[in-house]
């Protein structure tokens, strides 16, 4: 009753989406986070302050980044979008994407709200990943 | 503006969901599904037809649930908790769990569901995560 979802169908969900959960490997371990991101050019992007999920993508850069919709147990999309994390370190390149993430994601976190009012976010990393993979299923149903 | 949360407000709050995101290495690269699952005595028990997950874990049995309570962007729990995946095998004590987590979710997929209406749920693989290791963070602001 599950069907696989077309690499449209998967792209789509990911367009639609800001909030996934990045799968990693840290400290050797599987580990999962929710990260907003932004989804441009078949690529996924994002930022963070430095920490643990920084620090396990530096050393293991093949992440994923699963994205879903739920509406209830029988109804639901969920997509994984396979990839490898890349600094973005080239300043305009940084100020570019970054500009992009403060436009769809104002909020942020507090810290770095207060970073982008001084007009620019010194710590976080801008990170890529560059997608070489999307996996996507479906469960459709229709109930009384 | 971050916090660790203490272990009892971790286990309070992966006993309070029923939705989290596991994370697992399939296919040698990161992989994070989204699943059911019940909190007892400080394990973590689901259930899933066979597929890549259950392959995955029966592959590289250190696995992560992650369970979130997200508010907004400035009001947020995350907890991870780390653990080995254990197929449970034993006829008497997989029925017991697979009735528990009937219970908790009596819709499950209309494929288990159909199977459950049957008395049993023959492919089913019941397992639990012996969670060794919970970790968690929150962010907690007041906004006027």
């Amino acid at each position: 009753m599950s069907r696989t979802l077309t690499q449209t169908e998967a792209r789509d969900l990911i367009a639609a989406n800001k909030l996934g959960h990045l799968g990693c490997i840290a400290e050797s371990r599987p580990y999962v986070v929710p990260i907003n991101y932004i989804f441009e050019d078949g690529q996924i992007y994002s930022h963070s302050l430095p920490g643990l999920k920084i620090e396990a993508m530096r050393t293991e850069p093949h992440v994923c980044l699963q994205v879903e919709r739920i509406e209830d147990n029988f109804n639901w999309r969920s997509v994984v979008a396979y990839g490898a994390f890349e600094e973005i370190r080239v300043p305009s390149e940084r100020n570019d994407v970054l500009g992009k993430l403060l436009a769809q994601f104002p909020l942020l976190t507090p810290v770095e709200s207060l970073m982008a009012e001084d007009g620019n976010a010194p710590n976080s990393v801008v990170f890529r990943i560059v997608v070489d993979r999307i996996t996507g299923v479906a469960e459709e149903c229709w109930r009384e």
